[in-house]
């Protein structure tokens, strides 16, 4: 920690007026593993920013739980940095210093996926910027190429792995851990918390889903908007049958166009091996942008650690510094749209004698759907029947297996995973 | 093409002149394959970069080889796009376009990389804006990023697979195909060109890596700085044996810092199958960026392409609008170093008689080069040995190699290729 984040509110501020006139003044809001991670980061590079842009960033007052006093904090300093996470007082903060005229950087995506639009609303009415980069995929700089480079570029789709824990645990169960031992090895090897509810849940991918699908297409999407599901209950034999089919399984959160409307999502998905997401594996983000006129973007790296939040914070910072950072665009309504159409894998248990997968396959073409791939294996008196379908939409595929699972010889719930069709090369 | 687009140099005044206050003009050098879609592009997403930034992008003058006059189109332009390529006149018109106060987008590679340093101090004592993503990696904005993300990051390393004409052969290959039979195919599919030396020599890739080593390092690089090898003389045999040893052939190019001085150079490249870099395939490119604090981030897409290309073109005119953009920074000398460490691939061919394999390792060991793995394989009369060694200073194996030619026994020139040895995760 460096000597000026160490000092008190009232040796905060006068550093801050110490500052030069060409010193950019940094108030910081939390202390925590991010926020210590970004104070020794400025410190370390404020040379070279200011090499670079011409202003140095300086740490011109520090918030923690025990210390600092917000107004004094926020009058002291250019721009304010929010790590403090959780809804309240991070929000009233925020609110305050947009009022005040002032430029806020944000790693709270639980805050900007439920409260964004008051933010975004309250930022652009004041002319000032809000830019959250390490809210949404850690290092990898997905908010920025989404603002500024594909400006020029009408996105069509969004996939991304953005929950480096579940990512963590799937590689880990692909190579035939259970669920359970690889959530532990995960608790061990830090990439995952004590409670991990948040991330294998889904939740937390599908906050930043919001934050992306924002971002991407202008739709004002709050986290209650994007239905999400987690892997908890996912088969590890779901994941061998996968494989036969040359299938990997990720996390994937998606947002798309659909028919004039949006669509929002987080589920457990099978990629074929071509797909641009299916090399992802261990504790790392990543998302492919799809636009008719670029093909596809990834952008991949590690999700989260202190060291690497801070660094895509202090780019934040930057850019307000040097300009290249505007206020947020109005929000354009589209509809949402939750019944989408996708390729399905299937997992049923079904009684092992003639006639079965004649009555399954019937029912599935009367409602639509039709079969790639499929296998079937005698497993003693049952029988597993595993196929993966071409596209079809969600509510057909349902009421189709809820037709499936009334059969006396189908012996368990009946499993399905999305499945990405599309092969890149 | 856009009624704009088609007027003759009068009326493109006429319309710069009727152009709204808010209006940003823009005025155009080149309109062959990328000049075109950036025409049809820009037209296409001017009332999405108005309602996003304020101000209306519109095409203000356009040259060409047969019409257009080059000082209409600067006086009543607020920018200038370079889309002519080659050396002359592009640099003449840049300068005196930056010399007279205005930004500049350019995807020339050539230009940047042969006169980048007077193009770059010419934009900075003026103060304007000089940009070039489309020069570098097609759409993947790796220019953007290193710019600003990063800028709050010191970047170690980056390796680049920055040409797609040759990662389309090389993957032709890698398949089974002879480097001819690849070639073919790539023209064919509109990868390659008639004359495809600039791309298969290495030299369009060498180009890439120097923009982009000034770029991350601040040096100033020239394309004759950079040391480049091609994929012509490649022999089909050493993609098959470096699969045995789970590697794969990219043509990589690499900017690191070694030891306080600054290595860039372009060279096929075999990856183990971890390297983010490994499972890019077809005419693809991407870039992978080192630094302690981020550990990597990696960006992939389209390395070319009409379209593609006059996006990312657009999105450096979005940037400049909306003041997301900066003049260039000054270089910071560093030494260039030539010889550098690195793993390498061996295949020798040599009589297949006792004593061969300890004269050989001998050779290497008194050298100090240190075997990792090894197959020996015996053709009849002669044998293969194929090997793949630790780290070694590229000197001090050259070195080692001579004094294996010497050798009797050997029936042929040892071949090497670099290895990256890292495997992440």
């Amino acid at each position: 920690m460096s000597a000026r984040a160490r000092s008190a509110p009232g040796e905060a501020r006068a550093s801050a007026r110490e500052a030069g006139s060409g010193d950019f003044r940094v108030g910081l809001l939390g202390h925590g593993t991010v926020g210590s991670a970004f104070v020794v980061l400025l410190e370390q590079r404020a040379d070279e920013i200011e090499r670079f842009n011409g202003r140095r960033p300086v740490l011109s007052g520090l918030l923690t739980r025990t210390q600092g006093d917000f107004e004094q904090i926020l009058a002291g300093a250019d721009l304010l940095v929010e790590l403090m996470g959780g809804i309240e007082p991070a929000r009233e903060y925020l609110l305050r210093a947009l009022h005040a005229g002032k430029d806020v950087v944000s790693a709270n995506k639980q805050l900007l996926s439920q409260h964004g639009e008051e933010l975004f609303e309250t930022a652009r009415e004041r002319g000032v910027r809000l830019r959250f980069e390490a809210a949404v995929a850690g290092v990898v700089p997905v908010v920025r190429v989404l603002e500024e480079s594909l400006s020029a570029t009408p996105i069509d789709r969004i996939h991304g792995i953005v929950n480096g824990t579940t990512n963590f645990i799937l590689t880990e169960m692909t190579k035939g851990a259970s669920y359970a031992e690889a959530l532990a090895e995960a608790q061990r090897s830090g990439y995952a918390e004590a409670d991990p509810s948040d991330d294998v849940s889904g939740r937390d991918a599908a906050a930043k889903m919001a934050i992306l699908a924002r971002l991407a297409f202008g739709a004002p999407v709050h986290l209650d908007d994007v239905r999400y599901e987690g892997i908890e209950h996912l088969h590890g034999d779901d994941l061998q049958y996968a494989k036969e089919f040359g299938l990997g399984l990720k996390l994937v959160g998606t947002a798309e166009r659909r028919e004039g409307g949006l669509s929002v999502h987080v589920h457990p998905t099978l990629l074929y091996p071509g797909h641009p997401l299916a090399s992802v594996s261990g504790p790392f983000n990543a998302v492919t942008v799809e636009s008719r006129t670029i093909t596809e973007i990834t952008m991949s790296g590690p999700g989260a650690g202190g060291p690497q939040t801070a660094s895509a914070v202090l780019g934040d910072v930057v850019s307000v510094m040097t300009g290249g950072a505007r206020p947020p665009a109005p929000p354009l309504p589209i509809e949402l749209i939750d019944d989408v159409e996708s390729a399905f894998y299937l997992h049923m248990e079904t009684a092992d004698r003639p006639g079965v997968l004649a009555a399954v396959t019937e029912v599935l073409g009367d409602h639509g759907v039709s079969i790639k791939s499929m296998v079937q294996r005698g497993m003693g008196q049952s029988a597993r029947l595993v196929m993966v379908t071409h596209g079809v939409l969600e509510s057909r595929l349902r009421r189709a297996l809820q037709r499936v699972a009334e059969f006396e010889f189908v012996r368990a719930e009946p499993r399905m995973i999305r499945v990405i069709e599309e092969e890149f090369l």
